[in-house]
C-alpha cells in the first residue's frame, strides 16, 4: 500500500509515563513526563526533554537533582491531575503523594510509585525550547513485591502506563509477545543460516 | 512497605522497541534499538543513545541522517534477530525487508514497519561508551490503514512493541487506560478544589 507523510510532527509509539521529581523553593514537586529513556549502559545514564519554562527545570537547574517516578495505573487520575496544574500558578502536587527521600539531598520521591530512579545531573544540552537533561542514576528504589524471583522488578506487577501522542491517550501494558536477543534466533534469515 | 535500593542500573519501563536505519558502506542496514524518544515539540527532535562501535553509529556519523521504524508485534521475530547478528560481522540484514526512501538521501526505511521517521542529526554528544544523537523529524511515513479517523497514527492499528530490561522481555500493548490533559480532571486534590 501507498505511504504518506504525516510531516515533522512524528512521535515513538508508545512512550513511558513517569513523574519527574525535583526541589523547588517551594519545596518538592512533580511533573508528569513521558520524553525520557536510557542512553548509556555505563555510567548508566538517562536523557529526557523539558520545556525550560516549567518550574521543575528551574528546580533541577538549581539542585542538579531529580527523581524519575514510574507510577501504576491506579495512579492515572492523580499523574494526570500533576500536568494539568503547575508550581508556577501556586499548585502544591506533592500533597498529593508521600514523598520519600534516598541517597541525594534534592531527589524527592513518591512513596506510592512502584519505582524511583534517582539522578544526578550529568550534562544539560540547550534545544531551544526545551533543554535535555542528561544524568546519572545513582539508585533505584522499589519493593519486594515488585520484583521477580530473579530479583528484578517485574513490570506485570508494577503495571506502568504509557502515553501516546498527539492523541493524547494513556495505555496500558499488554501481553508478553517475545524475549530480547532470544526470539529471533528462530527467524530463518535471508539466504538462509 | 520497605523500599530497597536494587543500585545504579535502573530502567524505564516499558521503552518502546525501533529499528534504527542507516546506510553503511555496504549498503542500508537495521539495528534494535529502545533507547530513543522525543525530546522537543519544535523544531521537532529525538534523541537516541547507541553505543560507538555499532556499524549504524559509523554510518549515522558518515552522513547524519538516519530511520526511525516501529515494527509491528508480528515482526518480534524479525526485530530481534536484528539484535543477533551485525553488519561488522558481514549480515545483511536489509535482505530481509523491502528498503525505501523518502525524502533524505540517508535514511533507509522499512515498508513492513507500520510507522518510520526520517530524521536528520542536530547535534552528537559524546557519552562516553555511547553516543547521544539528537536530531530532527523531517517526516514521518506510515499508511492510510493505520490512521484513526482524524488523521493520527492509532496504535491499536500499528500494535507497536515495548521492552523490558534487564528482564529482556518484549510485551504488547495492552488497553486504553485514560485521556492525557483530560482524566486528570477527575482528580480531586488534596485540600479541595
Amino acid at each position: 500500500m501507498p505511504r504518506i507523510d504525516l510531516g515533522a510532527q512524528g512521535f515513538i509509539y508508545p512512550m513511558p509515563m513517569t513523574l519527574i521529581g525535583a526541589d523547588l523553593d517551594s519545596g518538592p514537586n512533580f511533573m508528569p513526563v513521558a520524553w525520557v529513556n536510557r542512553v548509556q549502559p555505563n555510567p548508566p545514564r538517562i536523557a529526557t526533554g523539558m520545556g525550560k519554562a516549567h518550574a521543575t527545570n528551574a528546580g533541577i537547574r538549581e539542585h542538579g537533582q531529580f527523581s524519575v517516578n514510574l507510577p501504576s495505573v491506579d495512579m492515572v487520575a492523580v499523574t494526570d491531575w500533576c500536568g494539568l496544574v503547575s508550581a508556577n500558578r501556586g499548585a502544591e502536587k506533592a500533597a498529593a503523594f508521600d514523598v520519600v527521600r534516598g541517597t541525594l539531598e534534592h531527589a524527592p520521591m513518591i512513596a506510592e510509585c512502584p519505582l524511583s530512579l534517582e539522578c544526578r545531573i550529568h550534562e544539560i544540552i540547550d534545544l531551544g525550547s526545551h533543554e535535555l537533561f542528561i544524568a546519572d542514576i545513582v539508585a533505584t528504589w522499589t519493593e519486594e513485591r515488585y520484583l521477580d524471583d530473579a530479583g528484578r522488578p517485574d513490570i506485570e506487577k508494577m503495571r506502568p502506563f504509557t502515553l501516546t501522542m498527539p492523541d493524547n491517550r494513556y495505555w496500558a501494558v499488554g501481553e508478553q509477545v517475545g524475549g530480547a536477543w532470544s526470539t529471533g534466533r528462530s527467524f530463518e534469515p535471508p539466504g538462509g543460516r
